[in-house]
């Protein structure tokens, strides 16, 4: 009873966590469109400046806000009863969305600037930024390859799997200081008379709209890195197991998480062996896509 | 004989990506003093300036390189055979160094500042920056409280040492972003004539610095992140077990980090609480302290 009212203790922790963090991006996602049209000149796609704010509001909303919720896809307790496989499918489908809309907010930045004769590529934003891109499909592309598509061996699965959560974190890590960037760079060349060292009114909110970018990264870094809030390993790592050991004993780590949880403090012979064969069929993804 | 070569050939490569990483964070301190030296006003504390040119040589030198240091300090395998109280009292020095050269390249700024009646604090830079200062404060405040000095009960530690791991790497992850709006919010007010945009030697090479920050902190994260490359456990973990398990089994993990280690493939039989229990007392530090 008691390891149960922690557990439900634990839930309602995740879900506050889940909210507050939707919630935060959520506004993100709004202030970037109060920007745009209170302070800015709207959205339209004819090489205007315009057309340059597509830029600050898909990047938030899919590169930023989409992005976060496709790395904690896996989390959601109520997305446990469903096959991996269909998870899987979701949390490729998001990170797809996420990569055509930072691509088309790409090219309404390349337009206004060839519209207006701006130079391409010369400042440390468009540098790292297009290198997150490009590595963003890398990482989508080569996921696809690996997890989804059943050709690649488990030993290759297995190889791949921390690196491609620590790819994963790194990418949307650099994503949201590009964004940061993104905003530093507006924020100067837009706002003249008053000049952003004024502070007007569109420089708090934008400043407050960098923080709250930051503080999503935080939150959704939290919850992609606690071990307790991790999908449970398959019901086949009971079949896999050569000594009797509960799904629930089989606690699955990936890179950035352990298994370390003070809640379970059930005394369960295990071992070693086991433990890490049930890993590598689970963790690795193999179930779903054999 | 096969078990030792592989562990020779992880040393190998952590040696490898460890000099890589120092490399690369000396490069970025030397492009730092370049940039203020050959392209800059250089460095002198009387309110021009130089006394800005500062704050990115010593926030790179400080809070990026030796903060990034001070991460991986307990990775180094040659400190192994050092006492926990040693190594502790190595991370928590190098960050004081780090806090105390951040705080004072923010003195060289608000100095600048308020000689040339520029205003403070109205960037996002300075937001994010001063928030990332504070709560850098803050940690290393609460991890001498905690993890230093002996008076924090067991179960205080274990609450709080994910926690101080996620915090760490957050803030140093925030640190870097902060950087990357401080080069280009320099660059855009510095470059006149020809401005960024026209990308001149000094854009090129700060771009260059920006780039190899990214890099410097994606390694770092990488080496803090992998299990395997942690500091083995306690050697006191023998006796706290109750049922006989080697050290080299008790394999403790922290919050970011997972015990799969696909190296160790030798079954052995072992108790979850065994582990649990020495995970508790060694990973919280309880040992040196006590």
């Amino acid at each position: 009873a008691v390891h149960g009212a922690r557990k439900m203790e634990d839930y309602g922790r995740f879900l506050a966590l889940l909210a507050s963090t939707l919630l935060v991006g959520f506004v993100s996602v709004i202030l970037s469109l109060v920007w745009v049209f209170h302070y800015r000149e709207g959205l339209s796609w004819d090489g205007s400046a315009a057309e340059f704010n597509w830029h600050p509001v898909l990047i938030i909303t899919g590169f930023v806000f989409i992005q976060g919720v496709a790395i904690i896809v896996y989390r959601l307790p109520w997305t446990w009863k469903c096959s991996k496989l269909l998870m899987k499918f979701i949390h490729a489908g998001l990170n797809t969305i996420a990569m055509i809309l930072a691509i088309v907010s790409m090219v309404a930045v390349f337009e206004f600037h060839n519209a207006k004769n701006i130079p391409n590529m010369y400042s440390l934003h468009s540098w790292i930024g297009l290198t997150a891109v490009i590595f963003y499909s890398l990482q989508l592309f080569l996921g696809f390859a690996v997890f989804l598509l059943p050709f690649a061996p488990v030993h290759l699965r297995v190889i791949l799997m921390p690196i491609h959560v620590y790819s994963g974190l790194t990418i949307f890590a650099t994503v949201i200081a590009t964004a940061l960037m993104g905003i530093t760079e507006k924020l100067i060349f837009a706002l003249k008379n008053p000049a952003y060292s004024a502070s007007p009114p569109e420089a708090t909110l934008v400043n407050c709209l960098g923080l709250l970018l930051v503080i999503f990264g935080a939150l959704i870094l939290w919850m992609a890195s606690r071990p307790h809030w991790k999908r449970p390993p398959a019901e086949n790592a009971k079949i896999l197991t050569p000594i009797a050991a509960t799904p629930e004993g089989t606690e699955v780590e990936s890179t950035m998480t352990n298994s370390s949880n003070a809640d379970k403090s059930d005394l369960r012979i295990n071992t070693e062996a086991a433990r890490k064969q049930n890993m590598k069929f689970d963790e690795a993804g193999q179930r779903s896509t054999m």
